[in-house]
């Protein structure tokens, strides 16, 4: 694979900071292969983000973030280098429910997702065997519905064993407890199986048949402690009739949902997502 | 055009509806051009739509509506006979932006919209020429906004003296007084520039802009009390990223609004729509 | 799962065939809980499907076939009645590319597609393990590409022993024997990466990225000895840009075949589709 | 509306350009609120686009050209620098066929269309009056299917005389002579009723039935020499089925060729494709 530094930032706006990225890579051989920017009016924030030839420059990662020291601290920005070789750490946590954890591990499988998948986290056995083959370890880690902190224990222990940088939400049924959301913020991704903002919370198929809707979508967000309100990463539908019911609205849904949830996540991968505030800006 | 009866019925569901409709049509020499059916299974109701060939029953549509009086008695049908070559006259009501009046202006007179417009009503004059030029009549009809009555009066004169069967709020931008939404029950269509039940009441591209969503769209649905609650009749989205500014929602939103609000006004014009309680069957 | 007969025919078009079918099946109490008709003008023949309760009817498929049989004549029909309940015999044929398979088969798991798959075919054994986590049969069938025959008897063997309905191509890349496309005639369903008829034959990618279309598609279509010609069952599409190179379209491309190959089985599945010439009628 | 100066590059691929240019932009303290890149790989030929803020610039446009030409000789470039304040002159030619052209004219009064229209030129009459309404010089050019040339020379002589910088044929239903779309390179665009390159020639809506294909699209395309080969700006499609008659299908399409033409023109009026051999980059 084509070695690249990635090189992401967020800053208050003003005249000239593209200019000086570009020139501090480019004074030292850089070949920047891909680059977009963004100004937020509103807000007047600038976010940037650079695809740099690993092996263009002379000198390795450190060195590049080292030069970047002054300039970082002059604009303020949040700065970000990533080694596209360092693939990310991800935990994929699931239910019952198997057609995103299945649809995302044979993308994994297939060199579609740039991960390494650290292990799989279930409340349930059933896909154990399936997860094992793709040669992934799997814990079954169960949550007590009467007395759920030990079990989310477990899950934290593992998450900090592994090193994990992402947490993916594949159909997990279970909401996280507030400490986590916090503690992997902006990590934890999710999928949520409406066209968010409407029809938050449980059920959200059933909802969208009482208001005879004639699209139902998917949502993948990132979590954050106020349920289904975290910053959208991305979203589709998928038209429906009067003649579908539930179950077809389920099963119609599931397509939207392990397409919406896979795009999310690559798009996580490859360091495309800034957030700011309840937003993203997805350089896509 | 190709002459044909439109029969439209909805009734308590029970074995042998379907055979008994379509017997007396046949037995009486009548051509079945087009059929659908529907079985909603939690209000146990059913829902039918035959179209038969005009001309080859030897008798005209009143002789054919006495014919189904006992049946209608008997299943307790909500029924309706509707003579295709009998165009609906529809009344446009729209305010200063024009994309969904002048789309439909032009669909009409391509003939791709099945009706006669009978005319068009504006709390402005900036599109009267326009309109004019195809023929149709114009009536400025000011909404006073610290008095509505009156207006609201001068425009339920003339839909009742144009005997109008159809209204249609082409982005008119204010909300029918609640008496008219009960004269003139799922014969007012409205075009909401949100996807509904996201965004209900003011400014719903403010609101997706600072949801951050990825998707935009537009509802067609009858208008009832309920502001932005009546029956969904059709919908549809368009992608948006984070560089599309509430003035791009705007712009790309008018593409959505004017294709649902036509298609959902054709299938209402084809008697494809039948409603029930908040929800429609559309036999598209 | 809720028992129907699947009645589908075509014949001539002519006056009472609608009411002529569903007064035999209501006569004997049948219930009718979906039924769909459509005419081709052009052709003059009449398609039809009707679902009937398997336990509203005081006998069975059997008597009921027999008691059809003067009017198949009578008509000209082409007649099937099939049980819902007598699952269909599928055969997966695919090669190293494991996204259709993997996805048909979670799917199948999941119980939305409603069959038996008898096995799975291949000639690589990369997926070996993971069809047999399923507890499906896998035989590793090589079609040695100087002597191609001797593979293709194995696999028609298969297919003769397992007495399969239906056989799908999900990425074979290998063409079928003109021979096994008439033996098999509306049995084979093969995705197409290509949205037909553009960029008909190898490397559809390849072509579509060298003439810079900026929507690529898949096409899932019944397989006859005219390659890439066959009768289209489903498409869709999906957006590219300039940046987008030929592996992108391919992996984009991935997420549009799995999905509408997926679509077309299941209706295949349902006996939705009736095949006149090179077309289909989708009753969906 | 916010002035900028649009500068549109391409060049052969190398280290430093984006620096470059940027940096020349940064010196004299212009303002860049948007910037994309390109790098072809396959023709190591690179592309660029960037907006700069008119005001924040000491000078105006013609300096800063000046101010690019050793850069441009340096590295090859073909160079555009567009002042965004000059809105382009467009003509629109259309034939009976009124969906693309009252579109267009909407979206233009809208202000969603950021272009003078200079005149209508159409072989027929019926649209004269609305185009006048406009406020737009309406041209009656008939061509004469036996004697093409003096038609053509008569609309050859209204581009010149209008000065036009795009010409947009808005379904005119004739084939532009060789040496006008010599002429006229890259300025000329057409909207395709077909999803390209399904379906080249004549009647494409009749192919598309005898295919039978489940989608049917439409392709904007800029004109050349060679018939519906030009480079692809933009495409989209919408769905289809059995029981749509060619009529309809020519209904249906008409929905997906003036929103297709709409945003192409869009991006051709915002400088935002740049043509390289057969191909666009579209920086969207």
């Amino acid at each position: 694979m084509n070695r690249t530094y990635r090189l992401i930032l967020d800053c208050p706006d003003q005249v000239g900071i593209v200019t000086r990225v570009a020139e501090m890579i480019t004074r030292h051989g850089g070949w920047i292969s891909e680059a977009a920017h963004h100004s937020d009016v509103e807000s007047q924030r600038f976010f940037s983000r650079f695809e740099i030839q690993a092996d263009s420059l002379s000198f390795g990662i450190e060195t590049l973030r080292e030069k970047f020291a002054p300039m970082i601290e002059e604009y303020q920005m949040n700065f970000n280098l990533i080694d596209s070789c360092q693939p990310k750490k991800v935990i994929l946590m699931a239910s019952k429910g198997s057609h995103c954890l299945s649809d995302l591990l044979d993308r994994w499988r297939s060199n579609d997702l740039d991960c390494e998948i650290s292990c799989v986290i279930s409340n349930h056995t059933d896909m154990q065997g399936l997860v094992e083959w793709y040669g992934i370890p799997y814990h079954h880690v169960v949550i007590d519905k009467d007395n759920k902190a030990p079990g989310f224990a477990q899950v934290e222990a593992l998450v900090d064993e592994y090193q994990a940088d992402c947490i993916v939400l594949a159909r997990y049924m279970q909401i996280l407890p507030q400490v986590l959301c916090e503690k992997y913020r902006h990590k934890v991704i999710n999928i949520h199986h409406s066209f968010l903002p409407s029809f938050i919370g449980a059920k959200p198929y059933h909802q969208a048949s009482r208001r005879g809707v004639k699209l139902i979508g998917a949502t993948c967000h990132y979590v954050t402690e106020q349920l289904d309100e975290g910053p959208i990463i991305d979203q589709d539908v998928v038209r429906v009739t009067h003649s579908d019911k539930v179950e077809d609205l389920v099963r119609l849904g599931k397509d939207v949902e392990k397409t919406v949830l896979a795009r999310g996540l690559r798009h996580h991968l490859e360091d495309r997502i800034l957030v700011h505030g309840n937003k993203t800006v997805v350089f896509s």
